[in-house]
């Protein structure tokens, strides 16, 4: 290999066959979800009407440390992994800083993101149940593109509810999912009772990530031989998102590398949960000290630097289980000039739960501060980045730019979430100089907290 | 390396450090260009004000086999290259063929497609000789994309004419080319002395890559220290192109495999001529028997399959020499309802010689044939495909299904150039069952073969 490699890749072989679950190696576990009904403890045989069973399984697991990847789906990772590690050598030139700047860049399959590794996984446990077909939520579509994909491969009927704002603002995530043949309706909508509710009490509502949820948990509820499946926030989908940090971690080794700091914007969690899941093993269990995980989120939904750490709806509809973490309030629905995804009212259970007790850092960032670093990334490192994965960029190059000025050589490593394709309106308006940004007012926030049980 | 790879990657050092040019090894050249004005042969003086030095000396060079790579275009190309080679297991078993079908992607990078190969190189000499701006057309925008990147890497102003009905057809196209700090003008516009002279004959016209050429060489005349640039059709262009060739030889080798069918789609002939050209010298030079060459072209606008062999000028407004190739007139213009690129009059010389002395076959395909193929490769393979590559991904599958009939296992290899994530209107209008075909009447054409001088 060359001794400055811009992309390390693995090969196919070296694809890891086993994810890795973090609560195994945590001190403490998550408080358990909450019964939405009778507010006790959920049990496995809660979720089964809602997730296929060997996901309500992974769902409850923290024991297993290490889980096997079904070849089923090892094979359809094959498609589109190995994903590069890559070396910003453009943008830390640029930033004529002494950092080492990594990125590990999901955004090289059709589905444009990391969301196709959950979607493999999920896609293939309820085909092996026998189930015919699948409700899901998509925020800014890159979820509901990478499910109706594997939905393709597998064979599986698919309904995406599409967060209506996102939906506007990509008209063509729509062609896409139609493409792979899966079904998108804007949500709220009139197709579901609890969309009907939320229409009726909000109006003009561009909905939120918490109200598609409810109508596909709903949808799925009421249709045969179907179920549930979430992109993002639930311990399953951090488990199947290990394998960015699995692969990430083997070709640092390749190259004989280790991050000083990880960082990974941070919506429901998914990605960053996946990144810094086997680095922060080292943390955990000693072998490693001083690396730091930051969390990016946008200023306009700053669930971890504003929220409330306390147990709360999944869903806008209150049909979902209570699941301990930091919230914005179920009811929260960010501001329709926030472009992209990250648009969720919570935040993952482990993250939260590393957050809160200190393993982990959290920064909220402005939108055009995003979009500038966007900008900036695309020109110099070529990709043009999706608004979500741009701000883990932000925080990248802050840190790249806080050592130039400390002189200090840091190895900063960041998750490359996938690509801006469908957010062209978005750039557009940033280009054009329209882009305004939101950051919800503390009377707003508390609107969100009053009523949110303590954990 | 894995036994039955689905991807096979050449390493960074692997990337080749020389071009192939096949004119070195071609039995015959094709006839001289023309000067426009004097219809005498052109010499490399007459080209110097449209391009610059080193693309001139290119051009004209029929006998050096091979021509370094500059080190800086290199270390351009290890930011997007080696693209991958990929087996494409899931189409065949799809197919249920006993053929192997490989293709080349080259859709990995932003630009969406193998034009990066060759606007590195563009820009990269035209900085190296002290030029500050530059001016291009863009049929489908996929090579206005590439060069506004290579701009923004090398350091260059660029303006892209781009044809209209493209650009209507793909709004999003203009925000990722200002996204890269290039500026962006639907052609045919009231910028230019061709462009106002096109609108008066042809009020309401989408425009074609022939006005959209005339108009970029008469800006750029018009601006000091500028250039014009080609993103097809020319004998540098393939040159540089002939990496996607290259690339895949050497990753065919790796596994111990070799074509026994050579696919690709040709609008002015870069992607084919550059995919086919290491693999023809195999041909020309006896070390190799049988292989098939095959150009797939739009029904809507068949050079090869239906135009002429002839002198003609290489735009509409007449600006340019003349080329001896397979055209359909300088003044034909697609029928808007054909999507995406491949909508060039001509065809390049190189390929019109092989054409026409029979070393490449070419088949025309109709527009809803090959948004059948794509639409079915994206669900068996996950790519979404561009509209110009599904041309070669249709082709591919009806040779696989021959080879289902045969019995033959047969090696099909074919270019993906691009993705298709701008062309999604297009798939809409597929979906929705409102594309139709346009297939040129004998009348229609033969308006355009009236006045071509024969070669």
């Amino acid at each position: 290999m060359n001794s400055n490699p811009y992309r390390i890749y693995l090969t196919e072989d070296e694809i890891p066959r086993q994810w890795y679950n973090v609560r195994a190696d945590m001190k403490e576990q998550h408080a358990p979800y909450l019964h939405p009904a009778t507010h006790k403890p959920l049990v496995k045989e809660d979720l089964l009407p809602i997730f296929c069973d060997e996901l309500c399984d992974q769902e409850m697991n923290t024991t297993d440390r290490y889980i096997d990847i079904p070849e089923e789906v090892r094979d359809f990772y094959r498609i589109f992994r190995p994903s590069p590690l890559i070396r910003a050598y453009k943008l830390e030139k640029a930033l004529d800083t002494p950092a080492k700047i990594y990125y590990k860049f999901e955004g090289n399959n059709t589905s444009g993101s990391h969301k196709l590794n959950s979607a493999a996984a999920q896609v293939y446990y309820a085909k092996k149940q026998g189930l015919t077909s699948l409700t899901t939520e998509t925020g800014a579509g890159q979820w509901g593109t990478a499910l109706a994909m594997a939905c393709a491969h597998f064979g599986m009927d698919l309904t995406v509810y599409m967060v209506k704002v996102s939906f506007e603002q990509k008209p063509f995530r729509k062609a896409v999912i139609n493409t792979f043949g899966a079904d998108i309706v804007p949500s709220p909508s009139d197709t579901t009772q609890v969309g009907r509710a939320i229409l009726k009490a909000h109006p003009g509502t561009g909905g939120s990530l918490g109200c598609a949820i409810s109508e596909a948990v709903e949808a799925s509820i009421n249709t045969p031989n179907c179920r549930y499946v979430l992109g993002s926030v639930l311990n399953q989908v951090l488990l199947h998102q290990s394998i960015i940090g699995l692969e990430s971690k083997a070709a640092f080794e390749k190259i004989g590398e280790y991050p000083d700091t990880v960082i990974g914007c941070a919506g429901g969690g998914s990605n960053l949960g996946g990144l810094m899941a086997v680095f922060l093993q080292d943390t955990l269990n000693g072998t490693r000290k001083g690396t730091e995980f930051i969390a990016v989120e946008p200023a306009s939904c700053p669930s971890l630097t504003r929220g409330r750490y306390a147990y709360d709806f999944c869903d806008t509809g209150h049909v979902t289980p209570l699941a301990p973490m930091y919230t914005l309030g179920s009811e929260f629905i960010p501001s329709a000039n926030h472009a992209g995804g990250l648009r969720y009212h919570g935040m993952s259970p482990i993250l939260s739960k590393l957050y809160h007790d200190g393993y982990m850092k959290a920064v909220a960032v402005e939108q055009s501060k995003v979009f500038e670093a966007a900008t900036y990334f695309a020109k110099h490192e070529t990709i043009l980045p999706a608004p979500e994965s741009a701000h883990a960029i932000r925080t990248a190059i802050d840190e790249a730019i806080k050592c130039r000025e400390s002189g200090e050589a840091k190895t900063i490593f960041f998750g490359l979430t996938g690509t801006g394709y469908f957010d062209m309106n978005a750039y557009t308006s940033y280009l054009e100089g329209t882009m305004t940004d939101f950051i919800p007012t503390d009377e707003e926030l508390q609107k969100g907290f009053d009523t949110l049980p303590t954990i």
